[in-house]
């Protein structure tokens, strides 16, 4: 024995783990255990065993049995279960925080949104408080029966693999070690993953849509203006992980001076403080926009007219062929999409025999949570050997 | 015999010429078959036998014996074949057609450039015009020698897989079948392939740099501004392969109009006839601009202001760390470059810890035609078993 044989028997376990659990996901009714291994090209027995251990491990669950036509017993179905590992999703945004619980289904079972301007307050204090808030929604999925099995966070700025926020110009973060700050608190013990919000939140629309979404760039309205792009079903997320920065975009070279510290940014016309100009900050203006529609007729328009601009480049650089507005953009949709959808049809090449499709996120407020726990939810189902391992 | 073996069989063989070939390609001394064997763990026997296949297919050649110190028969060393197949690259832009014949070490060895203006002829006569450039180009590589194995034609515009040209708005070229064109022409019997300027020349950058490029924005300066987008060494298409469009990115909402249809695209701000404004135009006003520095400190730095606003837009979407300056740019780059060098440290926001490179490109003008002439030989080089069937 040279030990090479059995790290191969696990690696085939692992593979077959995650096969099985993949079929009993995307059936469209729940599978016996003889269709799954008609469907796989295991043999019977090897199926039961995997069956067997994503039973015990909680992924799955039996159903039924269903009444059936025929002869023999009736087979009992399986799912996944709704009462197993659960995701933690947590969001940081310059006017709020975020959280939600989904369970292996991509249910969201739990959440919170918590208004209140994080730029008064250090990176520490904004930290622990969406620490708190996973660990209360955390005690309330306990309370429901369900384990959370690892958290994702959702920050508005560009982020390395190793959780460090490189920056946040709205938030003016520089260099803060996000994923070292978690790690001391009430969420220490969970696996931690820290991500762009954008990116979070295209993925979220990427599988809410089902199978309707191929090509597009989620334009994520917030204080500040964030994109994910999403090429054949996979993010983009450029050579280094920090794609995506379209509200740096510039619209107008001698424009208003950015926070970035650039001049004309996609921000400064078409940013959450652009709309709210002269109006209540947060969700009491954004209301008043919504419910007032000569202020909206007069103000989203123009906007749209930048975000069209600035997409039309982003276009005619990436070739996708759909734009999805999110965040606070999503609700303004009617408002906006006519002034983008015009700049696109004007300024994007292949709009001439290929027209492009605007629409509002099917997700809302908070999608970046969203796509957070699903991402948790998401590794769980890719390598449920992983979640098994004693 | 169910006919599975012999494809396997096949395959193997395709797998391992390959691999035979790629190892010497990519040697830094011509290596013998016994040092062969020795790095793709085949036997000496199946390495003997791809060698003559690949030796009798004009593929590689041998070179040597090299003296040696040590006891044997000294061996003899194998090397790429400069006098096997050779790819015929073409390029139509809009004020020329370029072509060249690159032999399979990628040393060009023919080289044709014809100065004129395209617009005013119709694309059947520019195609026509440019399949007698490549016959000429192919007879002169015969007379030396070399077959024609292929052709790839490089054209300033949005291309389909199938050799459609949709559209290419400075040639004022729409839904042309160029593949068809060509196809009755000189080069009929020639393998063809049709691709973007922008793309063919990225490739034909990233490969003239030896492993110095990872990720970059190749930018395509003539009439047309163009570009290739390349991510860890791969090109990067887009959603349907029109990606690159950089010459129709807003650079100000209510510009000049460009002849796509819009307001403002960079082309009116950085294009050729933009910088040769009350200049003789092309070669002749290029000189002039390169001779006369006056003149160029006049006008350029403006132009690459602009470049700079719209390449800081692409970079903040798509995050690479480098722009190579091609075609007309290339020569002109020591005045651009300080100008769009202070716009993406402005504007990029990654640039505040990762600054930018900006740098011209190696090849010059009709980095296309290499480009085209360079995808004809990587395809025999990656598939040599295509090339070798009888």
């Amino acid at each position: 024995m040279n030990g090479e044989f059995p790290v191969r028997q696990a690696s085939v376990r692992a593979h077959n783990l995650a096969l099985v659990l993949r079929q009993v996901a995307g059936a469209p009714r729940p599978p016996s255990r003889a269709d799954l291994a008609g469907s796989t090209g295991l043999t019977r027995a090897t199926v039961s065993a995997l069956v067997d251990d994503l039973v015990g491990g909680g992924l799955i669950t039996e159903v039924g049995p269903a009444p059936r036509t025929g002869a023999g017993r009736p087979a009992v179905g399986l799912v996944l279960n709704g009462y197993g590992p659960a995701g933690l999703g947590l969001e940081i945004n310059v006017d709020y925080l975020a959280g939600c619980v989904v369970d292996l289904t991509g249910t969201v079972i739990h959440r919170l949104v918590l208004h209140g301007d994080q730029r008064i307050l250090g990176p520490r204090a904004v930290l622990d408080a969406v620490a708190d808030l996973g660990a209360r929604l955390r005690s309330e999925a306990a309370a429901a029966g369900r384990v959370v099995a690892g958290a994702a966070l959702a920050v508005p700025g560009l982020v390395s693999g190793a959780g460090l926020v490189h920056r946040a110009p709205n938030l003016a973060w520089h260099d803060v070690d996000a994923a070292g700050a978690l790690a001391g608190g009430p969420l220490g013990d969970l696996p931690l993953t820290i991500d762009n919000e954008a990116n979070l939140a295209a993925l979220a629309e990427l599988h809410a849509d089902g199978d309707g979404l191929d090509s597009f760039v989620y334009v994520s309205g917030e204080i500040g203006i964030g994109a994910g792009i999403v090429l054949h079903r996979t993010l983009f997320r450029g050579a280094r992980g920090w794609s995506g920065e379209l509200g740096h975009v510039c619209v107008r070279p001698d424009g208003p001076l950015c926070r970035c510290g650039a001049l004309g940014c996609l921000e400064q016309y078409a940013g959450q403080e652009a709309l709210l100009r002269d109006l209540p900050a947060g969700e009491t203006g954004l209301a008043r926009l919504r419910d007032d529609t000569a202020l909206a007729d007069s103000r989203l328009p123009a906007a749209g007219t930048s975000l069209g601009v600035a997409l039309a480049g982003v276009v005619n650089m990436l070739d996708v062929d759909t734009v999805v507005l999110g965040g606070i953009f999503g609700p303004l949709t009617p408002w906006l999409a006519p002034a983008v959808e015009a700049e696109l049809a004007r300024r994007v090449l292949t709009s001439a025999w290929s027209p492009m499709t605007v629409r509002a996120s099917a997700l809302g407020a908070a999608a970046a949570a969203v796509g957070a726990a699903g991402a948790v939810i998401r590794d769980i189902l890719a390598e449920p050997a992983e979640w098994l391992r004693p």
